[in-house]
């Protein structure tokens, strides 16, 4: 597996599976409508940000991260981070693949730590992935997101020094 | 004092002292130096959003408030909100009057609970104002918060059900 800078020739790729994975609306705290156009600019295009893409060995884009300071100012030295692997790789370790590069080029660019603000707590596959790359919970915040199915349940603030 | 939504109109007097306050980088997770256009984005102009100003008697704005969506989709029913207040009008309850009114206000717009994702700890009046209005300190992220004299400090994680 091939992890490396995103680039726009990666959106196509990137698209076809996230968008729905956000209209799913079991993960991710996105409009579960949201625009083509705003999920780039988000993704993709953040002045404060990067992201990543990584490639299976024929080249296909298997799934994609992107870091970007949590607060600005004087909070601007804690990253945020965001994951979506696309379900057609699933089982691969391509999240884990994605954390580790993510994790790795925080601490390159000088961030001190990585916060997660919005990890649904039913989202018991991705929790356990953060927590055994060393994320802690710090809290969970009470019925925060409104699953389809599940209804009202917790978002995870996760937190690790880098 | 008259809490109403600001105008435009209002946008002068807040920026003169939004901006000090946020240039003393004591108490905003914003870039100490941010432009004029940029902050009345976020807070005159969020699409998810809506403003509030607190005039004394004679008109002038002692402070304001804004309340928005912390997260979009599965997570807008959960509301953030932000204060500032003119130090000029300090100690006159301005800031509690602003935060009853927000909190009556998100009540209304269907908002089911407020979360406060950066409250700078050393900001200890805030704190106090906000527990004595029924906010828990869900989390403190460590060292989230690089404060101009206190070095590291960290940011405490606040809710509130509606």
């Amino acid at each position: 597996m091939l992890i490396r800078d995103a680039s726009p020739e990666d959106w196509a790729a990137i698209w076809s599976f996230m968008r729905p994975i956000v209209a799913a609306g079991e993960t991710f705290s996105w409009d579960r409508d949201i625009t083509e156009e705003r999920a780039k600019a988000i993704w993709l295009d953040n002045p404060y940000g990067r992201a990543f893409a990584a490639l299976d060995d024929d080249g296909s884009v298997m799934g994609t991260a992107e870091i970007h300071r949590n607060q600005g100012g004087p909070g601007a030295h804690v990253a945020n981070a965001g994951f979506m692997v696309d379900p057609a790789y699933s089982g691969r370790g391509v999240g884990r693949a994605l954390c580790e590069h993510a994790l790795r080029q925080a601490r390159a660019d000088g961030y001190r730590s990585m916060q997660f603000n919005a990890v649904v707590e039913t989202n018991v596959r991705a929790v356990k992935l953060w927590q055994s790359l060393g994320f802690d919970i710090l809290a969970t915040v009470p019925e925060a997101f409104h699953h389809p199915t599940l209804g009202y349940v917790g978002l995870h603030v996760m937190f690790k020094h880098l």
